[in-house]
């Protein structure tokens, strides 16, 4: 499928800067060698795509594919009996007494193999691929040790050998402390974190290094340590932070050139001018916000005012949101956090490829964009994030791996 | 398919007073003539089974198939762009303005013909479907003339005819007061809403009756005309009730012997007393508190401590719940209103066929009730409440119409 048209399809660009969504309503799409050659009203196609295949999207909504831009998709196990016991009353203290919370989760990731891992990310990287994603962020951050977390990242890049998706890694070896260094938090950054990230880079398992700087995990201090081994590498770095306080570190992330900065509940206005300033995406995960029933939102009004780009993704992970849908996320966005549908489309498309470095690749259907693109059973995309707990896909476009 | 008995299946019973969830670690279910004839042990399946067709459920988890007691999956139209104007600014007074909230889906559901209701409700009943639900309450109320409830509920009775489901109707032309009858609720009770009734009792189109009792819909005086009609005709009535203030309706409905009240978020200790008196099952709807952001919460601890039956669903409509997965209602009935997830699946079988009047007929896994068991790819029940976004359904047995 070199040379191939789409027509009859209302088209929500997400091109900035023009009409709202990018919207042409009666538009085509060309498409060549897996690129957009070009987009615009179905009337103004240039001649030279008269004898091109055509497929005709019935008057369906196209989108680009979405992208979950935050996720921690391979890890053992599951928490489903830590949430009853929550439930029927137990405290955080109770259930990690009982070896519950993230500890039995690295036990189990600990305990599994790569291709065992990768087997069981796969009913839930279906579910998102099912709405129309097409390219999923996975991070570490389970193993805790240099080989296991070299695992972890092994298993999201099998991924891409079992199903259709691009899987861009972030190495997370700072995401707890485990067991056997508790009150060690430094020496398991110079025994565990920094080396495992030299392997990783080194056998190219990891597109991004994230870490997560919050008084549970690791300080600013200790964030910055990880960043700078980063950057010595030549690697991106991203960071979950503000999410339960604010230790200024979006600020950090900032600084350190971040693609982005990730939950961000408690982040202040400082933060929000140097995330601004350094073109860090602000990614917005409300699946967590829900399911630990925060109650202060991120400012997304400052943020807006800002001029930071907002992503949104599902946070999937086994403890502190266990989603598997990123139109769910997107109404959540919406209904917890006030976005617009159009941002939060934006934030599942056009900044969530900005926060994976994607931007020239992928996030709007525009010309030299990658051709992947989404069709839906909606008449206007406001839909896609109205709608709860519904998938109206159609299809992708092009069909088969162009 | 007159004989056939499941095995190798986790069976979560959902029966009262046994384990939790029912649970048999590894049973069999025999099916004769559609209904359950033995459940228990699979070591212990009585000899005259042997010879019986089997099908095995491979380790699966096997639920009684879920009922969703509280929708209005039938209406015109939808309100995408009313929900993206509210995000973007809009108070809901301009939204009336612009002819937007209830109004405009009477009057797109008014536009539109049985056939075409019954067809646009199909997406939605498939999403229910997808995840093991068998019986769905349907109920008017976008008509709010005589012809069009009526023609709400052929169109929810047709949907029998399309899928393979049991639809419960519910006539609630008591929903809201028509543009044409504004600040004359009581003519339109007196020249639509008992007529109307009347009407749909002679053709056979209401299973039951139902109201809303709010100061934006009927006052406690108007729902109880509406029920004495009803019981008057041998109908059963049930009520959305104490969803934004507290007029007492759940007791008003309590004193109807109701089979539900339904919403309850202002309910207190008087409407529970009457309640539990009367045997009222408690329906609540998370998706709609979740859509309209409401703070306060139905009172779980009360019900719970009076043996209130609580009943989960799913609310679909185009307002104030969006919502097309019942999976996810009982997410969010654990998440935002601390249901612990036995409650919550209980909600969606057994408690929510006792809220449509048919415990004796469906919602757990017991002799003699019919044989609608959904399998899923779970190994705890708890799972099911857990997840966010995600179906574990692996199918139902029997596969066919028993
Ligand atoms: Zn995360
Ligand atoms: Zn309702």
């Amino acid at each position: 499928m070199k040379r191939v048209v789409l027509t009859q399809a209302r088209i929500a660009t997400m091109a900035r800067g023009g009409p709202p969504y990018g919207l042409v309503a009666d538009g085509a799409i060309a498409v060549e060698e897996g690129r957009i050659a070009w987009v615009g009203p179905r009337d103004a196609l240039p001649g030279e795509w008269a004898a091109a295949e055509r497929v005709s999207a019935g008057g369906r909504l196209a989108t680009p594919a979405l992208v979950d831009c935050h996720t921690h998709l391979v890890f053992g196990g599951e928490r489903a009996r830590e949430f009853e016991k929550r439930l029927q009353g137990a405290s955080y203290e109770e259930i990690a007494r009982a070896g519950g919370g993230i500890v039995s989760t690295v036990a189990a990731t600990r305990a599994m193999g790569e291709e065992a891992l990768a087997e069981a990310a796969l009913p839930r990287l279906d579910a998102l691929l099912a709405e129309g994603v097409t390219t999923v962020e996975v991070k570490s951050g389970y193993g805790l040790t240099v080989e296991d977390e070299l695992k972890m990242l092994r298993a999201a890049r099998r991924l891409e050998g079992l199903r259709r998706v691009r899987v861009r890694t972030s190495y997370l070896a700072a995401h707890a402390v485990p067991p056997e260094y508790r009150g060690r938090a430094d020496a398991y950054i110079d025994e565990v974190v920094l080396p495992g990230m030299e392997a990783a880079h080194a056998a190219g398992l990891a597109d991004a290094v994230d870490g997560f700087c919050e008084g549970i995990a690791f300080s600013p201090d200790q964030i910055a340590r990880v960043f700078e081994k980063a950057r010595a590498l030549g690697l991106p770095v991203k960071l979950h932070a503000e999410q339960l306080s604010n230790l200024g570190g979006a600020a950090l992330a900032a600084r350190h050139g971040a693609l982005s900065a990730d939950h961000l509940e408690y982040l202040d206005e400082e933060g929000i001018a140097a995330m601004a300033g350094a073109g860090t995406v602000a990614v917005l995960l409300p699946g967590a916000f829900y399911t630990l029933r925060e109650e202060k939102v991120p400012p997304v009004a400052g943020l807006r005012a800002a001029g930071v780009p907002m992503a949104v993704a599902t946070d999937c992970n086994p403890g502190s949101s266990p989603l598997a849908s990123l139109l769910l996320a997107m109404n959540m966005a919406c209904t917890l956090f006030r976005l617009t549908p159009e941002e939060a489309l934006a934030g599942a498309t056009r900044e969530a490829a900005r926060a994976l470095g994607l931007q020239a690749e992928l996030g709007t259907i525009e010309v030299g964009k990658r051709a992947e693109i989404a069709l839906w059973d909606v008449e206007h995309p406001a839909e896609l994030s109205y709608r709860i707990g519904f998938n109206p896909l159609h299809g992708l476009f092009p069909g088969e791996p162009a």
